[in-house]
């Protein structure tokens, strides 16, 4: 018998990253290349003692089926953080909670694309947007990220010129690059989003992990009801839990919806009642704030050990907070023959290829420093300036 | 500005469940309408416990990111139960864990459904699946479900004329109808099946709550490879928990991993965790016969009850597990009619239609017996009684 899939899958590609996680599983490797949160920044205990009172005090009906839209004061606490961060009036029926933001991405795909719609993604950009939005086989046009945030001119072009549905953003700390947009060029790209029909999608995984500078607000502060935000409280609760949201209103809202309950019913309603009791219980400034210092430490080592082993010619961004930084080999060096070279010394990262659509043998890659200690820093740069040097 | 969504969007409904769920809001209404399990059959304590073992014991991993195709030891549980239960021989890695087996069908769509694509379904059929569908714009054809299961001359007709991709059956106390396809049926299917191109989706929510005759084997027996299997822990653990799974091989399970990454990147791995302690720690057969022997006197006492109110010439089944039976009217009657005569009477259930595609002012209805006591069932059949009376 032969199996006749949806065509829809010959355009989505299996995650480059997952196949080179596979060569992280030896143990000997420093590993630069996944995405994961530090794990000394689980609240174990506490969600624990969260888990413990929702099942204590509600546990029939915190074990029972729920409502697509979400636990209601999850949805709300979400809200009002909207409003406390950035003055920023959000009604809690404007929140949908979902499977993590990569959900997120699903449903908005599912809701906006018809096949061979254009949409329009950052140069590099995050590579969980590119593979959740291809299911739905639209056309994609990127646009570059430079140090300041995304390129005006190009964006106005690429907008005038393509029509995009969609315009996908990460402007704080991006994955890849770890780039953040400046308030001037948010207000300018603003500017120029409102001349179109294009919705924004402002994809905010990392806004709170800022621990250089100040928070800048979301560009929906400039652009109302023309973008969708979407968050997470993978980055400063656990990502296990899978735990995202949408926020957006009206129409979108509702077709929202529809797809999410055709998609799974609902979203976990155990871990919305524990995260929720979590963030009832405790200090989240106090815990957000311990998960910044780690990562500064972590980061400053990082640029630093960069500046230190690296040859000359080699660029690398220095992220505010976040994740990622980004490293420019020299033109013409590809970031998968150092991938190889890499891995003889041990250590790895994710080269930039998938970051992109459609390019092969990219000069960048990108370095993940959450989730290695100091020390590991230090030799694991060590060894890829080794194998820069090899290069 | 006007948004144009994808047209996709134009094919799928709202559910119809959820705007009649809204009349049950009414604390005075008794509502047969949803499909909820008993909250008694829910095993706080010892989700509790489990939750603190698998949080005190590997506290760190159980928080962070996961793979994709889920937690490796409780994948295996689910195959050594197939094992256990029915002499499969399944492997862990033909197992994928999902969101709740609604997530199975939105995975199941994506990687299979072209528009325009065939969809055979059983009629009446489950409306979850007919929403999850819906959604990759496939044309539905449908086939009877009689006495003893799916009628089998239909079903090679639909078979030979419109080639489905598809074949969606639930052959355990189906949803809506409580129907079960016997042992006879079950072969002469796969018989028929075996000469088509068409995957069987086999979905099996309820199977374990069987309370009166003997477990039938899976279609799949008869059937191999040509068949996907869909289960979940929402009937026999908790529903919150949004664990289900899909059962397939080869170049299926590949596609189907490279959706789920794109969905979600992988489910719930806190709650994984915690499902896969309690299995460990329980006695789980122990648990699913407190659920059946419960189950068992609420469906006695429905049936009975309307045995002992309905007037002459309305039809009902009598399951043999699950969670709902089907009321027939007689021809010409609307349920939708007798939906608001019996709000006025303070009882809900959920009319027909939805269970079918295109079809308006159907003379059937579905009744959930297992989330209201016998005192509820009782009074709640007389009310229905009187609205009927007044049709």
């Amino acid at each position: 018998m032969s199996i006749k899939f949806a065509e829809r899958m010959n355009k989505v590609q299996k995650s480059f990253i997952r196949e080179i996680l596979k060569v992280t599983e030896n143990p000997n490797i420093i590993s630069f290349a996944g995405g994961l949160p530090n794990p000394l920044s689980f609240p174990i205990k506490e969600v624990e003692e969260a888990s413990i009172k929702v099942l204590n005090e509600n546990g029939s009906d915190v074990l029972q089926y729920s409502t697509t839209e979400g636990y209601r004061p999850l949805r709300e606490y979400i809200a009002q953080r909207y409003l406390k961060r950035f003055g920023l009036k959000v009604d809690a029926d404007e929140i949908l909670i979902t499977n993590g933001s990569q959900q997120g991405l699903d449903l908005l795909g599912k809701i906006f694309l018809n096949k061979d719609d254009n949409v329009l993604i950052e140069r590099p950009g995050y590579l969980g947007a590119i593979q959740a939005f291809s299911i739905f086989e639209p056309v994609f046009n990127s646009v570059p990220v430079n140090n300041d945030g995304v390129d005006i001119d190009l964006l106005e072009k690429s907008l005038a010129m393509n029509s995009p549905k969609l315009f996908y953003t990460v402007p704080n700390f991006q994955n890849p690059s770890g780039t953040t947009y400046s308030e001037n060029n948010r207000k300018a790209a603003a500017d120029i989003l409102k001349k179109y029909d294009t919705i924004l999608i402002e994809d905010d995984p990392y806004g709170e992990l800022r621990f250089i500078g100040e928070d800048l607000q979301p560009i929906k502060t400039y652009l109302g009801d023309k973008s969708v935000m979407l968050g997470s409280f993978s980055k400063i609760v656990a990502p296990a839990m899978r735990l995202g949201w949408i926020c957006a209103k009206g129409e979108i809202m509702e077709k929202l919806i529809t797809a999410k309950q055709a998609a799974d019913l609902h979203t976990n309603y155990y871990s919305q009642r524990v995260v929720h009791q979590f963030l009832m219980d405790n200090d989240i400034e106090d815990h957000i704030k311990k998960i910044r210092k780690l990562y500064k430490g972590q980061r400053d080592c990082m640029v630093s050990m960069i500046e230190r082993y690296f040859p000359e010619g080699i660029k690398s961004t220095k992220p505010e907070g976040g994740m990622f930084l980004w490293v420019t080999l020299p033109e013409g060096i590809s970031s998968l023959e150092l991938f190889d070279l890499a891995a003889k010394e041990n250590v790895a990262f994710v080269p930039g290829d998938p970051f992109y659509v459609n390019v092969k043998g990219s000069n960048t890659l990108r370095l993940n420093y959450t989730n290695s200690d100091e020390k590991s820093i230090e030799e694991g740069i060590k060894r890829l300036a080794r194998a820069i040097g090899k290069l």
